[in-house]
C-alpha cells in the first residue's frame, strides 16, 4: 500500500508512461495535504517504472517531508532558482525519454510549470490528461460524504440566519458581507469561492459579481450561489428568493426551474450517463415558455475541486455510479429582467441520489 | 485612451506580436473584473496589429459584454466545447502566422488554455512574458493604495480582536476560526489565502496549516500569516506572538527577525533595487548567530496578486520606484521547535517607504 497507489492505477490503465501532480484537489486527495501555488513551483513525477521525484522549493521541505513521499526530493532555494532542481529531477528520470508519453493536469497546471518539466525531459511528450488523472476523485468515500455533508450543512444554516437580515434598499455587496460573516459563524473554515450575490438583471448572469452602487427594491429576484468550506470539501449551494413580491410572470420562471431541479433529483440514478440526466433536466426548460432563456448544462461533480468530473452534460457518457457527488444545478435567465437558478449537491447512492442540500426549495418572499 | 492601452505600452516595449491573457490579476486590472477559472477557457488575444479577439464561455457574455472589450468575441457553448471558438479566433489573427511570437502569463495561464492556443495559432511561437505584462501593476495608483491600506486597516482589526480570545489548551484550527470570524466581521470582503496559524514546531514550517490536533501551550510561538482582502487587495500580515512565557532564547531569536524587519524597513527607498534591499535583511539575520536557520527571500510584491512584483530577493535588479508595493518578511525557523516572522506591507514613496501595516512589532506575550 503506497501513497502512490492511485497514480499507479492511472498509469496502468492509460498506458502513459509517467503522471506529473501540481498541487490542488488531486495532489490533495493523494497526499492529504496541498500547498499555495504562487511563483515557486511545486511538481511532482511519478513514473510508470522506478522511482518517482518531487521538485519542491526549499522553504516547503518542512511540510512536504512528513508527506512520506516515496521518491527522491529536488529542493531549490528563491536565490537559485528553479530551472536546475527540474533538470536533476529529469536526469533522475532516465526512462521518460524519446517516445515516452507524460500526462498532466491541463486545467491545474500553469504554463510555467510546463515549460520547465518540457526543459527537463526534452524528449519526452506530454499529454493534458487532466480528466483521468482526476478519476483518483471520482468515488467519494463515506468520510469525505460526511465532510461535504458538513460543509453543507454549515452552510445553509448561514444563509438561514442571512435571511432575515435583507432588507428592502440594501446592496448586493451589504447581503454578500452578511453573507459572508454568517458563513464563518457558522463554523466553516473557508469559502468554496466569492458568493455571487445578485438581484434583478444582475440575476440574469449565471457569474455576476455583487454590485455596491445597486440596491435592491421590490419585485427583484435575489440569487445567492455560495458554499462554505469544510475540512477540504466544498458545498455549491444556489436558492433564488424574491424580494417583497413576486409578480405571475416570475413566479411561473421559477416553478420552471424548479420542475427541472425536481425532474434531476427525481430522474438521476447509478446506471444513467451524465448526458441522460443532462438531457432530462434540460427537456422541461426546452419544452417550457420560457426555452429560449437557457444558458447552460445541469451540473458539474463536486468534491475537493468546486467544478470537477462528472460534468453532467449532455453528450458525457460518463456511467454514474455510488459515491460520485455533482450538482443539479438548472437556471433560466432573461438579459436584463431576471435569473433564477436551483442548485442542489447529490451523492449517487446504490439505488438513486440523496440531495446532500435540504435548503426549502419553495418559492420564497424575503426583505418584508 | 483604450482599456488595452497598458497591454498595447507592453508590446511596444518588448517587440512581442501579440498578448494572451486569461482571467486573473492583469486581466482584472485592465478590464476592472475578473472571472472565475474553472472548466471553461476564457481568453483574450490582443496583436500588436490588428483588432484584438476573445474567446468566451457562452454563459459568460453577460459579465464580458460590458466590459466594453474593443475587438470579436467567439463564444461556445458548453454542449459544442470550446476548440471551434479558438480555431475561429485563430482564424481572425492571421498576422500571428510564421515568426510571430506570442506572450502569455506562465504563472497563471493553465496548460488546457496553452494547447488550445497552440492549436489556434499552429505557426506562432509563445513564450513566458508573465513578468513583463505584470508590470501594467507594478506601480499603484492612489486609489489602489487606499483599497490596500483598508484591507489591512480591516485585517489588523480582526488580528487585535483575536488575540483576546485565545488561551492555553486551544487547537490551531480553534484559533483560525476566530480569526476568520473576526476578519469577515471587521468588514473584509474575503480572504487573501487561507491563513497560517501555526504553533510551536508547526512555526518552523514557513507555509504551515493549522492542525486540529495540537494545544497550544506555555512557551510556544504562535505566528498569524494571514490577510483580509476589500475591494479586490489582499493584506498579507504576519506577526507571531508567544504564549504565556518566553524563554531568553527565543527572545534573541524574535529579536533577530524584528531587527532585520527594521533594517528593511528603515533601508528601502526608490533608486535602491530590490536585490539590494534583500541583501541588507538578509545580512541581519547571516551576521547573527542564527544564521542557520534563514530559509527564503524579504519578501514579494503585493496587490491584486498576493504574491507579484517586485520580488524583494538577491539578484533581481529591478530598481524600486514609488507606487511599488511590496512585503518585508524576514523569517527564522528551528525545525521542530519554533518559528518568528514579521511581515510588513510597504509602498515606495518619493523618499522611502511607508509601511501600510502598523500593528505593533513588539515581541506581545498572549494567552494568559
Amino acid at each position: 500500500m503506497s501513497l502512490l497507489d492511485p497514480i499507479h492505477a492511472v498509469l496502468k490503465r492509460t498506458g502513459l508512461d509517467a503522471i506529473a501532480l501540481v498541487p490542488g484537489a488531486n495532489f490533495l486527495r493523494v497526499f492529504g495535504k496541498d500547498f499555495h501555488q504562487m511563483e515557486r513551483p511545486l511538481v511532482v513525477i511519478v513514473p510508470r517504472t522506478g522511482s518517482p521525484a518531487a521538485v519542491v522549493p526549499n522553504l516547503e521541505l518542512g511540510s512536504f517531508k512528513p508527506l512520506g513521499f516515496p521518491g527522491e526530493i529536488f529542493d531549490w532555494r528563491d536565490e537559485e532558482g528553479y530551472m536546475e532542481a527540474f533538470l536533476s529531477a529529469g536526469r533522475f528520470l532516465p526512462q521518460l525519454g524519446k517516445g515516452s508519453r507524460v500526462g498532466v493536469e491541463g486545467q491545474r497546471m500553469r504554463v510555467f510549470d510546463f515549460l520547465a518539466l518540457q526543459q527537463a525531459l526534452p524528449l519526452a511528450s506530454f499529454t493534458d490528461a487532466h480528466a483521468v488523472i482526476s478519476t483518483v476523485r471520482l468515488h467519494k468515500t463515506p468520510a469525505e460524504v460526511a465532510a461535504l455533508r458538513e460543509a453543507i450543512r454549515r452552510s445553509e444554516l448561514a444563509l438561514e440566519n442571512t435571511l432575515p437580515q435583507v432588507k428592502v434598499g440594501m446592496t448586493e455587496k451589504d447581503i454578500e458581507s452578511i453573507l459572508l460573516r454568517e458563513l464563518f459563524a457558522a463554523g466553516c473554515d473557508g469559502i468554496s469561492f466569492d458568493p455571487i450575490v445578485a438581484a434583478g438583471d444582475n440575476a440574469a448572469k449565471p457569474h455576476a459579481s455583487a454590485r455596491s452602487d445597486y440596491r435592491i427594491k421590490a419585485g427583484d429576484a435575489l440569487l445567492f450561489d455560495y458554499g462554505g468550506r469544510y475540512n477540504h470539501f466544498s458545498a455549491d449551494i444556489t436558492r433564488t428568493f424574491f424580494v417583497g413580491s413576486v409578480s405571475e410572470h416570475d413566479r411561473a420562471f421559477y416553478e420552471t426551474v424548479l420542475a427541472a431541479n425536481s425532474k434531476g433529483r427525481a430522474f438521476a440514478k447509478p446506471g444513467l450517463t451524465a448526458s441522460a440526466v443532462d438531457d432530462a433536466v434540460c427537456k422541461v426548460l426546452e419544452n417550457s415558455q420560457f426555452a429560449a432563456f437557457k444558458r447552460h448544462k445541469t451540473g458539474h461533480g463536486l468534491g475537493l475541486d468546486v467544478h470537477e468530473a462528472p460534468q453532467i452534460m449532455r453528450g458525457n457518457q460518463q456511467v454514474l455510479e455510488p459515491g460520485m457527488i455533482f450538482t443539479i444545478e438548472p437556471g433560466l435567465y432573461r438579459d436584463g429582467e431576471a435569473g433564477v437558478r436551483i442548485e442542489d449537491d447529490v451523492v449517487v447512492t446504490e439505488s438513486g441520489i440523496e440531495s446532500l442540500t435540504t435548503f426549502p426549495r419553495e418559492l420564497r418572499i424575503i426583505g418584508l
